[in-house]
């Protein structure tokens, strides 16, 4: 089947899903951001890769964090940047999607930074660009349903390079909401492509979708404690309460109690554990203050590391 | 009488109406634009031509396409773009309009682009700038009211002179709602300015303006079929419809049974004529999707070109 | 006690309040925006200043105006600038104020532009950021409830100087709803600290804190022709109805009738008082328009020396 994301070398056109892209992409991109953390120290954190290039970030569902991210990102490879909240635009004028991308392409684009509700937007957009021969357009995904939400996985597994070195040896539990969350389906994509032996899903029944037993060696808890023992990598999920009907869930209180991260279950991981979150927090909820806060966090470095691989990313595609 | 857009050489200061613009500042405007056409097909799209220049994107009516086209022809030309949606501002603290833009005069802006659901504002604010002896500053109109919507009127003309070359031998047809149409009326004015000897209006009585009589040799139908047969140029406008009351119009279906530019109907229009439409498209209303994706349309070139002669635009100004 | 907007030299790491700045501090801002006032004046108004460096407006109230003046002093420096309305983004999915800074800290913030609603946010986050050891990261307050608004009192303190040349000798009169005016707030404090020996505040009895009698020297005028009489500085408030909740006051025309600047009253000042308004303007509440419009007023200058002045700070945090 065709690989909407990658040219016809094996090449990355556009980022959409991390399912299915090969390893060597997948290194390529995090060895590329390496460089790029380093321009964030310097004192003009500015690098001229994409100059004159038009980037727009089109955002039809609001994502104040994610959007800065991209904008920054953008920034810092001194491209042009448009911010287009198209909820409030064209989209209520009864325009399409499609006709959108089509008036962008139009100005000349270079990049789609795309959010959506819908799961598979993205994709939309890039098998119209195909099938319309426009090579030169690139789209990233930045959050699509509940579908996939690449960059976070590759700052994910970035972080997870930096702080143990290598995949092939790691225990890595997710925890919480799977069901409603992209971010948890980028993870465990990326994981099991890197080589993770040793892949823990942890949550109640609930919030776990029933596809999980496709992936081979994908183990599944329904107790926290049982989950933790031993792991390396513990990557909490944020509880989408906004997206909670109620049926699912009972309070948030009870949730923490089952399934909040404390100091106390994160003494049952490995003592080298780290501790990390997709943003924004639930304190309280999903994790305590005093473990988001500790030593094993590594929550911010997620964020520092997030800019470095939209970078890299942006690059790579522009390239 | 004081013509407010022209300065005393008989220069561009403002570009507010085309009606009244001379031959040679349309075809001014049109030749400068056409190198920047190729700028945007270059790895490295900018021009240092409004380098360190105050650009303000003044929005008193949201129009998050108008906005994002004058946004990239000014980042193109290096411009600082600083987009200010009044509705949600000042305005709402019961500031006037007028002190508004003195409030910007004195941040020392070079240029204003004004949106407003009043007719008439854009030209308000230049005459407040002339008043106050502030010649070095520049209103750009992106639509007024009902009244005009210049730079769409000339990246059409632009569009038209690119597939037809000369003006004085065609025959055009503006098809739909004029009545609420300020880019009806932008075009048309730049239509008889540069000699188009057979302007033809289309649309239901109840959509026509009754002042379209004072136009010399413009010629209505209320018959589609009729109107179509033998023109150069088809330019569909779009059914305002959030603009409707409901006592104008019956539904859109009926709308586009009389009045909906589909394949047959082109038929009737020469074979190499063009159809053009300012976006955002009602498929299905105005226009069906065969013609909008169809090989004569050329929507998606007036987009393009709308960038270049909006940065033609601001480079005249600026100059 | 300490006093987290200067560094252990004394030097100014963060704008937070003019209270308790020293006069030398003071004195050193206006003398560092002088010449970037002319900066404003030239052809290309951009200096390279904060190239490479990223400023967030961080806006938790909304505040069009006030973001535009820093938005443009930045860019006229050279940084990239993000803007944040955060009462849109993250702080409704439950993310508190703290960890929204810790994020963009982690995105390598140099700088924060911070508008709030409670008094103290800016304080806050300072301290926040002092706990955590990031010395390279600077806050200016662009305005928190009714406590301070710095940048406004330092501009206001411009505009004196240039017009009155020397402090220590003027009568200056700040005049209506000191109540709720963190902008009063802040000219109180810098016009003690730099000497006025004759201030004045004059206004309703329910608009007046009870707190004033502690500024030694003080006077308090609830008559506005006595309180007018004499002086060389006329700084009007805005009537912050938006913030009235009719307990306090009585209809607009009835405010204007005691408390409005006209020209009848402008004349008991000395005949080159100069009068001074933070804006917007309520015209014909607390001021005439022939006052605003009129031959003494330096209110649109105020803006001018506003941009100027807002450069200066953040290139004295950022040097």
């Amino acid at each position: 089947m065709h690989n909407p994301q990658l040219d016809s070398n094996g090449g990355l056109r556009h980022l959409l899903t991390l399912d299915g892209l090969p390893r060597e992409i997948l290194t390529e991109i995090l060895d590329i951001a390496t460089p790029f953390t380093e321009v964030a120290e310097r004192d003009v954190k500015k690098l001229p890769v994409l100059r004159g290039k038009s980037i727009f970030n089109l955002f039809f569902e609001n994502s104040t964090r994610t959007r800065t991210t991209f904008e920054i990102a953008a920034k810092r490879l001194s491209a042009d940047v448009v911010n287009l909240n198209v909820s409030t635009s064209s989209a209520s004028k009864g325009e399409s999607l499609l006709d959108t991308v089509d008036n962008l392409c139009a100005m000349q684009a270079d990049m789609f930074v795309v959010r959506h509700a819908a799961s598979g937007a993205p994709f939309l957009i890039a098998q119209h660009l195909f099938a319309h021969g426009r090579k030169d357009i690139h789209v990233i995904n930045a959050g699509d349903g509940r579908h996939a939400h690449p960059t976070q996985g590759l700052l994910d597994m970035y972080t997870i390079r930096h702080f143990k070195g290598d995949f092939t040896n790691l225990s890595v539990a997710i925890v919480g909401d799977v069901l409603h969350s992209r971010v948890a389906r980028s993870q465990i994509a990326a994981l099991k492509t890197l080589g993770v032996p040793d892949l823990r899903v942890i949550g109640p029944k609930t919030l776990l979708p029933a596809t999980l037993e496709q992936y081979a060696g994908l183990r599944v808890f329904h107790n926290m404690d049982e989950g933790l023992r031993g792991v390396d990598v513990v990557m909490m999920l944020r509880l989408q309460n906004e997206r909670m009907n109620g049926a699912l869930l009972p309070t948030p209180q009870e949730f923490y109690k089952s399934w909040g991260l404390t100091s106390e279950r994160l003494a049952l991981a490995n003592s080298d554990a780290i501790v990390m979150h997709p943003g924004p927090m639930n304190r309280g909820v999903e994790i305590d203050s005093a473990v988001a806060d500790g030593s094993q966090a590594v929550i911010l470095n997620q964020v520092t590391f997030g800019i470095a691989v939209r970078m890299a990313v942006m690059a790579m595609l522009a390239a």
